[in-house]
């Protein structure tokens, strides 16, 4: 059976929420999610999975404790496990993220309003 | 230490050969490959990993033994692992792969002419 095709902006379309990464994909146990984000995130890990940020539109800061990297359309960026890490976005700004199943968005930050479902299938 | 921010034109830039997968990060097993498609690849099937394809620039049909699925720029699919699959590219097209390390680009098909090293980073 022919697998089916995955339109991520289609797939965009279908949430307005920030800061709320839903699942549209799985290979083994990693898992591809669309993000929206806007504003500042709270500073985190994720001790057992590294994440990907690949930017589909807008631009995206992450903060290192050391210095900040900033991530265009078109750009990816991996952050290892256990680096602590803090995303920052001041327009919306649109990602696809690969991450581990069961990974909380928020890492080993205490649970706060910014803490959501980690599988959201949309 | 922050991690580098990975331009996928900018990696693309950076080789012309086709149908020749190029590593550019990893995630647990699982890597993100850059590659350029153009023509007519061979049944293969991958029976221990799916197969990621994420069409960047360009048009990509992948044949399925039941039927096709087309694939333009923004547009995902995840084979299935062991499902044989053919990608078809009439012009040249640009595709993100996520699969698992160590997979040959032919999987279980003969070793033939477009079969290449796994492990080319760029």
């Amino acid at each position: 059976m022919a697998p089916p095709v995955i339109n991520l902006a289609r797939k965009l379309d279908q949430f307005s929420e920030q800061w709320t990464p839903k699942v549209i994909a799985q290979l083994g146990d990693y898992q591809l999610k669309l993000a929206k984000l806007a504003g500042e995130f709270v500073w985190h890990r994720h001790p057992d999975t590294e994440e990907g940020f690949l930017v589909l539109d807008g631009l995206l800061q992450i903060d290192f404790r050391d210095q900040s990297r900033t991530l265009r359309a078109g750009e990816l960026c991996i952050v290892p496990r256990g680096v602590e890490h803090k995303p920052v976005a001041t327009a919306e700004t649109h990602v696809l993220l690969l991450v581990r199943e069961g990974t909380v968005n928020t890492g080993d930050a205490p649970e706060n309003l910014l803490t959501n479902d980690s599988d959201q299938w949309i």
